[in-house]
Formats: C-alpha cells, sequence, structure tokens
C-alpha cells in the first residue's frame, strides 16, 4: 500500500490536477486547479459564500464511512448551507489536513467523492490545498449563486408556521451507532422554498438549536410540537417514546427549517409536490421571547435538556 | 484565563459576529457573517478563488508568534497567492480547528489580526467556522478580483527574463530560529506587474521549486543565477557564503517570481519605482527541458540538494 509519504505532496497533486483537468468546464473557469489561485466567471448576480469543515475523530471516524462516501459528505454538509440561503453551489475549494501514514488510494478516494459529487451539483472543484497534519480533516469553501429570491435566518414573523423537509433523527443514529449518514441534497428544494419562505436554515446542529438561531436572528420566539416531528422511520424504532426528542436535538441532518407567512401556505402546499421530499408543519413563530419552546405530545411544554451540539460544551 | 470550552462554541460565535458586524461593508456584503452563507456582490469581472492553512507544529509554532500576527500571517499568505495572478482580495472566509483549553484571548487575537490585515488590504472576512481539533490550525478562502490583466503559471515563453520582488532568505531564518516571518504585502505590485508579466507565481515552497512549476506549467526551462539573488541582510549576514543557496531554496518569503518578455522590459523598469519594492533580475527563461538550473558564483551548474518544502518528504 503507498502511503502519502511515499509519493510526496507535489507528485500526489500533480496528478489530482492532471484528473480534475479532464472534466468540462462549460466556460466557466478560466483557470482551474493547479495555478496559484483558480480564475472563474460568475453570473451577474450576488454570490453565496460558506465554508464548513469536518474533523477526524470530532465529526466522523475512519471506520465510519468509505473515504468516498466521507469526500461526498463533506461536499453536502457545504451545499446545505448555500441550500438554505435558496442557493446552489457553482465553484469549490477542497483543502486537506493528512496525515503522512494515509494511503494514497483512500485520499484519492475522498477527493474523487469531493469532485463527483460537485459535479453532480452543477459545481466544478476549482482549487484546495494539501497540508500535513496529525489526523484528517477536510475544509471545504463554496462559492454559490441564487437563481432566485435569497432568503435568511433573519426574516420570520409572529405567526409565520414552522415547516421542515424530510425527516429528522436518523442522521443523530447513525451517529450512536458508528456510522456516518447521508446528508441529502435539498438544494433544488431550497430554490423553491425561497420563494415562499420568510426565513431558512439548514438542521446541523439540532433543530431546537438551529430554530433558536432563526428566533434571535428575526427577533420572534417559536413553538416546535415534538408530536408533529417527522421522525425517521429506524429512529422511531430504535427510540420508541424518546424517538421525537432525540429526533428535536441530535442534529446532522441537513433537512431544511422553512418559516412560511400563513397568507402563503397555499403556495407552499402548491409547491410540496415538486419538492422532491415531504414538507411537514411542525410548530409556528410568535410574539415571545426569542427562544423555542418545545411542547410535549400532551401539548405542554417540555425541557429537551440540550438543545444541539456545541464544540466546547459537552 | 478564560477557555473556550468555558465559554462555548455559540458563544464565542455570537460574540464575534457582533464585533465584526459594526465593520463597514462598502455597500458590497449584502449578508455579513452569522448566517448560513454571506451573500456578497462582486464587480462584473471574473473572480480568482485560493485557499491556504496554517496548521500548528507544521508551520509554526505557538510560541514562535502572537496569536495577532498569525492572523494576520494567514491573510498574508492568501492574499500572496492572488497577488501572484495580479488579483486583490475581496472576501475572506475564516475556518478555525481549535483545541478546547486555548483562551478566548488568544483566539479572539488572532481572529482580530486577521479581520485587520483583510479590511487593511480593501477585503472583509464575511464568513467562517469554528471547530474543536487536536491542535491549532487556520484555512482561509480568499475571493479576489483583478483590476486589470491576470496572469497565470502558464505563460512564460524562451528568451524571458526571470525578476523577483524583494529580497529572500529572511523567513526560511525566521523558522531555523524559531520565528513567524512577517510576509510582505504584494498585492499592489502583482496588479501593477501583470501588465508587463508573461507569468507569475509567489515564493512559497522555495524559489528554485517554484520556479519549476512556471517552467513545467509553460514548457519551458530557466536559470537561476545564485550570485544575482537578492539576499536578505539577516541571512546573508548569517549564512555566509551558503546564503543565495539557503535563499534559494527555504521558502516562506512570499515575494513574486516574475517572468518579463525583453521587449517589455523597460517597461519594467518604468514602473519599479512605484512598486514599493526592489526588484532584482535573476535568471532567465529558455528552450531547454522543463526544469530549474542553478548557476553558482563560478556559473556553473550547482546542485541545490532539495528545491523547496514538500510536506510529505522530509
Amino acid at each position: 500500500m503507498r502511503r502519502l509519504r511515499d509519493v510526496g505532496e507535489q507528485a500526489w497533486l500533480a496528478r489530482l490536477i492532471a484528473r480534475l483537468g479532464r472534466t468540462a468546464d462549460g466556460g466557466r473557469v478560466v483557470v482551474g486547479p493547479g495555478d496559484d489561485a483558480a480564475v472563474v466567471r460568475a453570473a451577474r448576480r450576488p454570490l453565496l459564500l460558506t465554508t464548513d469543515t469536518l474533523v477526524e475523530d470530532v465529526h466522523f471516524r475512519s471506520t465510519w464511512a468509505t473515504p468516498r462516501a466521507l469526500g461526498r459528505r463533506a461536499f453536502a454538509v457545504n451545499a446545505s448551507d448555500l441550500a438554505a440561503m435558496g442557493g446552489v453551489p457553482r465553484f469549490a475549494l477542497l483543502s486537506l489536513e493528512v496525515p503522512p501514514e494515509m494511503s494514497v488510494a483512500r485520499l484519492d478516494a475522498l477527493t474523487a467523492g469531493f469532485a463527483a459529487a460537485a459535479r453532480r451539483a452543477g459545481a466544478r472543484l476549482v482549487g484546495g490545498n494539501l497540508a500535513r497534519g496529525p489526523h484528517l480533516a477536510v475544509t471545504v469553501a463554496l462559492i454559490g449563486e441564487a437563481p432566485g429570491r435569497i432568503v435568511t435566518r433573519a426574516g420570520a414573523r409572529a405567526g409565520d408556521l414552522l415547516y421542515v423537509t424530510g425527516a429528522l433523527g436518523a442522521a443523530g443514529l447513525a451517529v450512536r451507532r458508528a456510522r456516518l449518514a447521508v446528508a441529502p441534497d435539498r438544494v433544488a428544494a431550497g430554490v423553491a422554498l425561497a420563494r415562499v419562505a420568510s426565513a431558512m436554515i439548514d438542521v446541523s446542529d439540532g433543530l431546537v438549536q438551529d430554530v433558536g438561531h432563526v428566533c434571535r436572528a428575526s427577533g420572534v420566539g417559536a413553538t416546535v410540537e415534538l408530536a408533529r416531528l417527522p421522525v425517521a422511520r429506524p429512529c422511531r424504532r430504535t427510540l420508541g417514546a424518546h424517538a421525537a426528542e432525540f429526533a428535536a436535538t441530535a442534529g446532522e441532518d441537513y433537512e431544511l427549517v422553512v418559516a412560511i407567512p400563513r397568507r402563503r401556505e397555499r403556495r407552499l402546499l402548491a409547491l410540496a409536490p415538486r419538492l422532491g421530499c415531504r414538507m411537514t408543519r411542525i410548530g409556528r413563530f410568535d410574539l415571545g421571547p426569542a427562544r423555542v419552546q418545545v411542547l410535549g405530545p400532551a401539548g405542554r411544554v417540555v425541557g429537551v435538556g440540550r438543545p444541539g451540539f456545541d464544540h466546547f460544551r459537552r
């Protein structure tokens, strides 16, 4: 097995760049990977910029997934941030910290998984960086565009309805089972939902915590009804009565949480069949203080312990 | 001393975002830090995209520099990649991996140093990410624009002259002395040089290795004359007869290496007084194979050992 320290940074990069260079660029990539910087042509509309990192032994363990799946996920969790504003990814930068003993085959599979996920989403891997490190860390920067309306966390108003795409809890359960969940692709749904939403966010750290971000940015309160939560079947089956509470706080689902003004609910319901995922109403925004109240099955406010993940608090 | 694990990710980020929000945005930042993605308006010209990482115990040790200087350097080494194509930085993303025991004051100083360096360069820190990690790692993505011509590594032709900005060797010497060198600001020089250059690259891994990248991209050979090298005074003083060879391979200088067609040398010399740094002719490009020949003081080809740094080869 060849390891990175056998091949060297320069040789590995040269091989990767040669491989990436063969992909079609659609005319928007003026200078691709391998120069000091990439040069691209963006459309004449605002750019969306985001970055996120997956760190070994923090976000994942090497035994949890194939390197290809890890590369796909690194793209997907970043694309999710763009989707949550109505954006689509166009250009990607991939920065890798890699231990010298990592095999070349694994690193090739990771970058191939990332580049393929980018291509499927209509984006191009145009640059990156490779550095030695004590563990594997994958940092992605995405440059995107919004085909239509851009939606922030800050537009929710009292009275708006709280919807969520897909189902929750399966990703958190996968982590418990030492596996890496597949992040859903909600980019097309995000673009469509941006037409009717007053605010959006993706569920990364935990639904309750993430809805709390919308509350603080918008200056409104929110109520989430556990009984309405679309809990993923494996989560319901495994956790039974505790499944909804788990799904409300476990995070990692990368579904979209959407605030919908009541007057636009009919437009949302008309859109729904073409979103490629379920849409479930799980609560509402109100005039209360900027925090999230969680209602239990009996309609009473319940505590959920920690509302989501914090990197520095356990 | 408060540590990051006492404050938590969410609280630290909220404080940082509040602080960054107070800086003027000049109308180009539509949505600043704190949402799922930043939204910015770019000019109607090609975008330049680059990313680079500084890893603790690989690129620096925590005792080598203040956290503020480290933040400045993280910006500067990325800006150097844009300068080497004639670009200027406009928007920055900052991804941090941080050990929980790191003090809040140090992390504040690092981000403040980064944001201040960005502002001085006419760029804005618009987003980022904070993750727990076993060591400090600072990954930057810069989005830039070129006010004029864009220059790649690929345009050098046989007969072109090889110039370098500033002086070489001081940064490599600083590393030997367990200090972090200050990276020069060559952004304005890069924009001016792009008008006359056929190819450019910045000296990051080592002059000989970096000129080699230009050779391979352009399909030309190159000769570097050690006797012509602008060796930094402390390097000359410390290393004496070996200073030039050291300066040719040590890297970390972030000066610009520029290929100048002979017919444009007079234009270069006319520009030179306004570049804010020395310009020194150190060699030429030729029809030979795509590699760098180094001439010693007696005009004979000499070996220089390793031409520069490789993360996975020692």
